[in-house]
């Protein structure tokens, strides 16, 4: 059987400890994938090269918050509603397909299964009725009483959900962005791409909230001038920053910088620019949260444009719809030039009789009671533990008082960059790996880009002799001490070794042979030119970690 | 109400960006806490530390699994029978309790609960009949016909299902290590200590699998004149590990080793050693998998002694478990001096039977032939997808061949070190919690060690001068540039933008006044002595970089 560029990729990924497929000792499962020893090296590496350019260099915030999600947050977000896939289920066979995998482009899904065109791709049987099913994880916390939950198909809510608080930490000015990396869930009908189309993903958001009058971004004036690569469903082309956005071919200053950002982080990474492309949605191709979104695509050979980043204008949509299901208070204030007097109205919670009546749950009712926006003086209630509590009128008091106001509330807009890092990693492995033959032998070498290689430094003694052994241990042993991440391998033939680390990325191989005990100097061997230098062992760390850093 | 320490840390927490309360806006829920800006930075300083540690000084290599993880694993690996708690349930009011948490330490549960001794704490009914609860977050994979799963209880379990692949990573040599860092769950009956009893929590676990015949350690030599904090349940002592290992007090130098790797680990975070022990598990505290446990544990002013880090010797019980439940091969080979003929038997599948009976699925029955340990050559079958699958006996060939061994088949024995991040950086912050008065003003200081400081730098222009906030800026950006976490503040006196950064920890402060317009220079605040030096602008990166990373 012929291999396509996947198949080698996918062998060479488990022959060297990059991926495994999860459970495969009890058959496995589709959509689910384990980082082995250089995988989970070179995952590391893309987020923290991800949190250079957003922490680093864009002074985004960064919070964690837990995968198991409320019912309530889910809700309120639309997810529970819509987070769906058209779903068949083949009434012989008992497998079920998402419709969009087993009809054609070019039909619509209704009419394509109302005239028996689409059939069980396992038993041939004509497939009817496609229903709406949800893509969460779903689960229960506690016993008893538990709580509906779900584990969490974006990482965002969790940043929506604590926005009162961030904009406190932001000191109230916008723009400002948090950021939250970690695992997203999307429980697939039925995945069928391996890799690219996981139930458990990792995930990295970044969620900048601006004044919707003002979506300009401090920073535009240094990439102004940069050109981004678009792709306007005809045909590639490149387009200055400053130009798509006067032109409105970009919406604005906000969504076309984090492009820009996007792009230069993923070139970074080692993303070959040929292969790279923004796309921007069809109005009905957007998600139900977003107004403007352009995915950055990178070609597969296996797979073609893969969508491995959304950014999206989510205008004000969730943190309108968290503020209307919670009732708190998540507006943030554009100041007037003078203070304005209104009227305001507060909760001032009643302890002495609260206390008696909610016990251990008073503490919660008054923090929210205190940040509640008061519509309905008469009638005022909490969701706690998601039961709906109506707090008794004598429980609070409600003051109404002339305050001088700083400015005038609104609900801010969000631009949102959401990346898929496993389907990244996946494309860096695909555009870094070459292939051909030395002596009549395969040989394959991943030019990964020396930020993200899994392995900095081989270490390698060039004969087994235990006075080399030693010199190399302590070279070892000092890079480590540095922080870099280094290989030692004293078995083989040097040349075997040095394909060894070509094999899995590694930029540089240090080699300690018989000069280096006459003059104390080793080789430092450069996997892309195969050139080598000498070098003073004193020298090596100061030398190198510039450039693997 | 008088406040303790609890309180007090977890009001600055959440007042200034550590720890949040999830979904506080809908009521929030019971072990579900957030990290926020500075809370994140803090656990990713401990999670970079540990890998310090693991990775670098201990040459442990690093994997990464789902979080979901099969029924078929948990099955195996006990969790799904054992993994509980006695709950009892108040006929009354409806609330459910962990029984632990209402009975007194000292009486039986059973005894307990059939003399009427155990009250609601909420309504004072009676309680009665206990039964257990499985403490794993269930959910399902797919539609239709789902597959049964969990969330993962432990980390490790990744681990030991990969150990074949890990193996072979490892060049087939003994001991090696294996670690996870990443989410750990546990449905919590009715957790109630706030974050150091959380329903989705931190963990790192490492797997060190040694050959039980030899449970030496390569770098014992190098600590073995260290000092552990030892408690035999009634006094602490001090042992030096030698001493411990000959005398039998630790059973092994592999649990030694790794106790020590341990403590220094935390003294190095910033764990107050006067606040540090290991206490010995007594027989009937083991968990279903431990022969020998050893807890860290750190004393906290409000919950006393918290086990923040179990490091249990697992013996061969979680490998022996798969290969019984999998059939597939994950022995370590103790190599002979010579190789010995012996029979062997090897399953090779005939795929062109094989292919047309099982279609996609081929692929992964042909490498669970391949690596099965044949028992019964007449019936053969595999686990695939929850399906036990008979093979014909027309699909395979069992080939019976004298072969050359090259050594003796065992299973590892398993020694794991495993880590409660959550509960290590709470006590992190209550062992660096400072806390007076300044010039009549509270005053608070988290006096971190730098290495593990949310923020390494405030950049603080004197006055609010456009060309001391111009050098300030260039400051802050190079510093970033150098992969330093930076805290740019111009707003307040200068003493209390000093206390804001003491409070959140921030190490050193670079001031930028009027004399830097003159000479370049600004000055350097020691946040702990408060003593200040003055420095070249050009020279702030080399000087503070050594001091914060």
């Amino acid at each position: 059987m012929p291999q396509d560029i996947y198949d080698k990729i996918m062998m060479l990924a488990k022959r060297r400890g990059f991926i495994y497929p999860s459970f495969e000792i009890y058959g496995g499962v589709a959509g689910f994938y384990d980082y082995g020893p250089l995988g989970s090296q070179l995952k590391l590496n893309i987020e923290n090269l991800w949190r250079k350019f957003y922490l680093l260099k864009d002074n985004c915030i960064e919070i964690i918050t837990p995968t198991i999600t409320l019912h309530e947050v889910l809700k309120a977000s639309g997810h529970v509603d819509e987070f769906t896939d058209f779903t068949v289920d083949c009434k012989k066979c008992k497998q079920s397909y998402k419709v969009e995998d087993v009809i054609d482009d070019d039909i619509g899904i209704e009419a394509a299964l109302k005239e028996n065109k689409v059939k069980c791709p396992n038993c041939g049987t004509n497939l009817k009725d496609a229903y709406p099913v949800n893509l969460m994880f779903s689960t229960k916390i506690g016993i008893g009483s538990a709580r509906d939950a779900f584990l969490r198909p974006e990482t965002a809510q969790g940043i929506f959900t604590d926005f009162h608080l961030l904009y406190r930490y932001a000191r109230e000015k916008l723009p400002f962005g948090v950021v939250q990396i970690g695992e997203g869930y999307r429980n697939e009908v039925s995945p069928r791409q391996g890799i690219i189309r996981l139930r458990e993903f990792s995930m990295a958001e970044a969620e900048i909230f601006f004044d919707p009058k003002d979506k300009t971004h401090p920073n535009f004036g240094s990439i102004k001038n940069k050109e981004l690569y678009l792709f306007d469903n005809e045909k590639e082309i490149k387009l200055s920053i400053e130009k798509a956005v006067k032109t409105k071919v970009i919406n604005n200053q906000a969504l076309a910088y984090y492009m820009y950002l996007t792009q230069d982080f993923l070139m970074t990474a080692g993303i070959d620019p040929k292969k790279f492309r923004f796309r921007k949605h069809a109005p009905d191709e957007l998600a139900h949260y977003a107004t403007e979104c352009w995915d950055a695509e990178i070609f597969s050979e296996r797979f073609g444009w893969i969508e491995c980043v959304g950014i999206a204008d989510r205008s004000a949509y969730d943190l309108r719809s968290h503020i209307d299901s919670s009732g708190t208070d998540m507006y943030a204030l554009r100041k007037y030039d003078n203070p304005k007097t209104v009227e305001v109205k507060k909760i001032v919670p009643n302890m002495g009789k609260l206390g008696p009546l909610f016990k251990g749950e008073v503490g919660m009712i008054k923090t929210l009671l205190e940040n509640m926006e008061v519509k309905d003086t008469k009638k005022i209630s909490v969701n706690l533990d998601g039961k709906t509590i109506k707090i008794p009128n004598e429980c609070y008091k409600i003051t109404e008082t002339k305050e001088k106001v700083a400015g005038e509330k609104f609900v801010p807009h969000v631009i949102e960059p959401s990346y898929g890092i496993d389907r990244i990693l996946y494309c860096l492995i695909e555009h870094n790996y070459h292939e051909g033959k030395k002596k009549e032998e395969e040989y394959r070498m991943l030019k990964f880009n020396p930020i993200i290689a899994p392995i900095k430094i081989g270490v390698l003694p060039l004969i087994s002799d235990e006075r080399l052994i030693k010199i190399a241990n302590e070279i070892d042993r000092n890079l480590r001490d540095a922080g870099i991440t280094t290989y030692y391998d004293e078995s083989g033939s040097i040349g075997r070794r040095y394909a060894r680390m070509d094999e899995v990325g590694t930029p540089f191989c240090i080699t300690i042979d018989h000069d280096t005990l006459k003059n104390n100097t080793v080789t430092i061997r450069n996997r892309d030119t195969t050139k080598q230098i000498r070098i003073k062992i004193d020298e090596i760390t100061s030398y190198l970690a510039s450039k693997v850093n």
